[in-house]
């Protein structure tokens, strides 16, 4: 289990007395969240950033901070292309991991955390470059609402993505279900549009998004025997990576470190 | 270790004497493998087609034999875009593992093979398209000339290859290096062309060239390493796939079954 530290909600709690009951929609909780992590960047350090809508928020308060002259010589390393649009228009100066294979610090959001730190990621769909990323990070702090807590990986009933080489991706997908059928796994490629296309990552690869009706068991052995099947690129589960998650929930913030 | 089986090494005996001294092309010995390969072919099968230039053999008898007759009803799975044309224009009838996810009997090459039947496959490319099918079947036939024959995986000093997404591959290049430092391992992008350009896989992404100056020891544990590291699609290692090993020598023909 995480040590735990717990916070204030707000950040600055003048403005409305401790009896006030607001109630914050889920993306000002992710603001909050992204907002606390941003507090541990200092000046002229190499920054992994995050993809989706909570890693957005700490993109943009980290342009606000240079623009602000609060923070100096920060170097950004994006973890898809839609970050690097976001991180070029906020003004932060961006490098890639073979430049500098080491980064100090990054920050994104997740999809589930489980009482150990353990991660899914990737309903994004940008797993595969933010694992190379993160996992070269010497700390890296994840941000989520309160919503993304489980008890055990795959607890949500949303996906669990993997991604796999659009070559015969039915086969890898069944071989996949199979892997998992003794937690009722169902295997399903993620698509889009009115067409019912199917998603394309960053690398030309499809998802395949799993769905569990129970645990999986051991996560170390479930990561191998994903990445064992041929065909199969990348998957989303983040184990023993993040090393400070930050949970902003209705009642406060709370901070787990490993 | 395998059992071994051997036999003459010309397919007709006849023609010369037990004393006469002929020596074979590596490309006739390759042929004579892929012939005595063709032999465990039955009516009636799914076959999967390797790639590569003693495969190329197995396809064109199974062709032949197909449009003499003694062959009906073959599905082949090919292994790769180009023996896809090659069977094609032999005659053979063509599906994949989304059709055909259960393959009677593959016939493939491999750059080298230990005492094990542990193979080292991929200079030609196909490795990660390979293995996926290899991967489904019931029996993997695999076809050498003695050369390819070693003492342990990597032992002939040329390249084991792996499969990488493009983006930041110097970074991956770099962590697989690390990964095998204690055995002498250099990486290398495989290029082509006059201007070096990356070599491009069917499924859109690079190859790593390793080579390593001694022994990698635990090939299971070093699997699993490979696989591991976020970027790697798939390696060319392919361990306790083979079920049957056809040699072709100067010597003779040996059958090494698992």
């Amino acid at each position: 289990m995480a040590a735990i530290e717990t916070g204030l909600l707000v950040p600055s709690p003048s403005a409305s007395s401790p009896s006030s009951s607001v109630i914050l929609t889920q993306d000002e909780l992710k603001k909050i969240a992204a907002y606390k992590a941003v507090e541990y960047v200092e000046s002229g350090m190499v920054l992994g950033l995050g993809t989706g809508s909570t890693a957005k928020h700490a993109v943009a308060r980290i342009g606000e901070l240079l623009k602000q002259g609060k923070l100096k010589n920060i170097i950004g390393i994006p973890t898809s292309k839609m970050t690097h649009e976001q991180a070029l228009s906020v003004g932060i100066p961006l490098s890639d991991l073979d430049s500098h294979p080491v980064i100090d610090l990054a920050i994104d959001g997740a999809d589930e955390v489980d009482p150990y730190l353990n991660l899914v990621k990737g309903r994004g769909g940008s797993l595969l470059r933010e694992k190379m990323i993160e996992g070269a990070c010497k700390k890296f702090i994840v941000i989520v609402d309160e919503l993304k807590l489980v008890k055990y990986l795959g607890g949500s009933g949303l996906a669990m993505p993997v991604e796999i080489v659009p070559f015969c991706w039915k086969f890898t997908a069944s071989r996949l279900q199979k892997l998992f059928q003794d937690s009722g796994c169902v295997a399903k490629l993620r698509t889009f549009g009115e067409n019912d296309e199917p998603f394309v990552t960053d690398n030309g690869n499809y998802i395949v998004d799993l769905y569990f009706k129970t645990s999986i068991g051991d996560l170390k052995a479930a990561s191998d025997s994903i990445l064992q099947l041929p065909g199969v690129a990348e998957h989303g589960m983040f184990l023993d990576m993040a090393t400070t998650v930050i949970v902003a929930g209705e009642l406060g913030v709370t901070v787990k470190h490993k």
